[in-house]
């Protein structure tokens, strides 16, 4: 069949809205009407050239929501008519990394996803003159159409809305499994937020959900107070007005007799890794603990002395929220419709496939928190 | 009164053992008879100038057993001929560190005992001249008798010997409790354990206690293997022999059908930031814990790309092995007394204390796992 397509033909250049083939569904594999798809600082870190891995041409996206129209051979969790939320970590609930029931990082179809490919190795994309077009992040959802895996699409309920819950396919899911799934962050805590982007504020209302106490956000962009306050947000640093960011948050979460200071948990959805130094050092002695979520430069490490570690804090990191897709997906579109998480205020503007590059203009320009394209 | 101890003079300079004065213990201090010492690395960190931090003329040791001797007022939890360990780490069981449930650093009296002070901020030591002589992490157990707050004692039975348990006041209870206290590792896990010293054993012996099937043992020296191999080490690597030492490790742990490979715990018992950076890379992508229990040099930083920590993995540290001391150290005698744990062996060399140079000179040349003093 044929679809129409934002394809990204090399780096650095913008995104070309063409028609392109496309294969039908081989064995496992599902053929799905992309509905809505948001546009993510992952898809701009591709697009631009600076993923060292980035393959071209390929079609971006994978932050969607659409129906299946067909399944391939063997397939029996989906059928044509399901809703369903494109999953680029997905969860074959088979490998030895869904079956240990400590990460989300299934490993099913690992090589082939990192290499724009379908698992048997090829791809259902091609331009119109046949050459091959990679996929993304095994989603590719800046499509109308598109074939994914069956272990990598979530079934998710019919009256959700697309354009809304697709922002769950990446953004949503990532703040707020960072607070419940990787931090594990308890009623009454103390927390600091570095970066109150789309990620951030995700993070934010995932802190407010967990009942924690203390929310601080922290941006260098005084204007993204605001809104965060609207998601929860308690108190607001802006690094460039303060001496010292860490000590700043110190001084605001000093408690009971030993008034030392710090954050129970921390999360850096910037990617600076300078960043992520401040997010760590800024959490409680004893037990504070910071999640990287931000995706850092290629090349660029974090580093700190060993005593912050020596001295109890902990420093992991997140995918995906350490959610795992099919499990969690259809949960967190639940409590979208029970008004229990906000999604429509992040939702910023919405574009035809045809304005897709206006989208990544408003994200460098500052101007949206997340673009979705309505097909 | 007068006692005999070896006294720290100036940084850099061998022990000089003479009579010092001892004042007696004040409200809530305790002076207790030392009957035996370990000489630990930490003791040789401040002695030789490298411990930013050290502060002279002082009486080194921490890792020490013994004798209460008096109480001072408002002594409660002990008494004249009970048996003690000596903390460095101290458990006040009121302070908000203590409280939380969370960390065993207890911060009652941390300011005073970073400064080589007692709580009331003097000294209990002096020169027969008069000068003050500062005290060592609370311990100062170089000396025949020495004064300690009440909340830095634990009590311990009474027919336990001296020349073994002081072990339990640092280097046993630091490998040990990493295991089971801050990694908190499960029966069947795989470990590795970098650097084969008195602390990489304890650790050793940590993970057979608690069912690792594989235990990895990593040092530059080939001799180590033996005496690991009897604490449990079922696996050995010599870095200077192999390519990658973290391929190594993981070739050496490929489970499953995702065969990625990795420890799914490591430890860090030499203090080498680089060798830290190896630990972490070498646990399992999704889920592994890297625990640093080293000493790094002052200023040394850990660093390494944020993607180890976001694709799972989580770096922490311990001191003490996240023990509370007036609570675990007595249960740590029970498991020695009762053959759970092995001691004896590591115990290479017995001194006195004018001898107690040559207990350092042993540690430089590598021949000692621990030499103690014995008064
Ligand atoms: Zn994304
Ligand atoms: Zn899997
Ligand atoms: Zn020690
Ligand atoms: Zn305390």
């Amino acid at each position: 069949m044929r679809t129409r397509a934002a394809v990204a033909l090399e780096a650095g250049k913008p995104l070309q809205v063409m028609e392109v083939n496309l294969e039908g569904p081989k064995k496992g594999e599902v053929l799905i009407e992309v509905k809505a798809t948001g546009i993510c600082h992952t898809d701009e870190f591709t697009r631009s050239g600076a993923d060292p891995e980035g393959l071209f041409p390929c079609i971006l996206g994978h932050e969607g929501a659409g129906i299946v129209i067909e399944v391939g051979e063997g397939v029996t969790t989906l059928k044509p008519g399901d809703h369903v939320i494109p999953l680029y970590t997905p969860e074959c609930r088979e490998c030895y990394s869904c079956l240990s029931g400590r990460t989300n990082l299934c490993t099913a179809i690992r090589n082939t996803q990192g290499k724009g490919l379908m698992p048997d190795g090829t791809t259902r994309f091609s331009m119109l003159d046949g050459t091959p077009i990679y996929h993304y992040m095994g989603c590719s959802t800046f499509a109308n159409h598109t074939v994914m895996p069956e272990i990598a699409l979530a079934k998710v309920r019919d009256d959700a809305p697309f354009d809304k819950i697709c922002y769950i396919g990446c953004g949503v899911t990532t703040g707020i499994g960072a607070v419940i799934n990787t931090a594990g962050v308890e009623i009454g805590s103390t927390a600091a937020v570095f970066g109150l982007g789309g990620i951030g504020l995700n993070v934010i209302q995932g802190l407010r959900m967990a009942g924690a106490d203390i929310i601080i956000g922290v941006d260098l962009n005084d204007d993204k107070a605001e809104m965060a306050k609207k998601f929860g947000m308690t108190h607001f640093v802006n690094p460039s007005k303060v001496d010292s960011t860490v000590q700043e948050i110190v001084n605001l979460t000093k408690r009971g007799n030993d008034q030392i200071g710090g954050v129970d948990y921390s999360f850096d959805a910037t990617g600076n890794v300078k960043v992520m130094r401040d997010a760590l050092e800024c959490s409680h002695r004893g037990w504070g603990v910071s999640v990287i979520i931000g995706v850092a430069p290629a090349g660029a490490e974090i580093s700190t002395r060993p005593f912050q570690l020596v001295t109890g804090r902990v420093w992991k990191g997140t995918a995906f929220g350490g959610a795992k897709g099919r499990t969690d997906v259809p949960k967190f579109v639940d409590w979208y419709m029970d008004g229990k998480i906000e999604i429509d205020p992040m939702i910023t503007h919405t574009l035809s496939l045809d304005e897709i590059n206006h989208g990544f203009d408003l994200m460098h320009e500052g101007k949206s928190i997340r673009a979705v394209v309505e097909f």
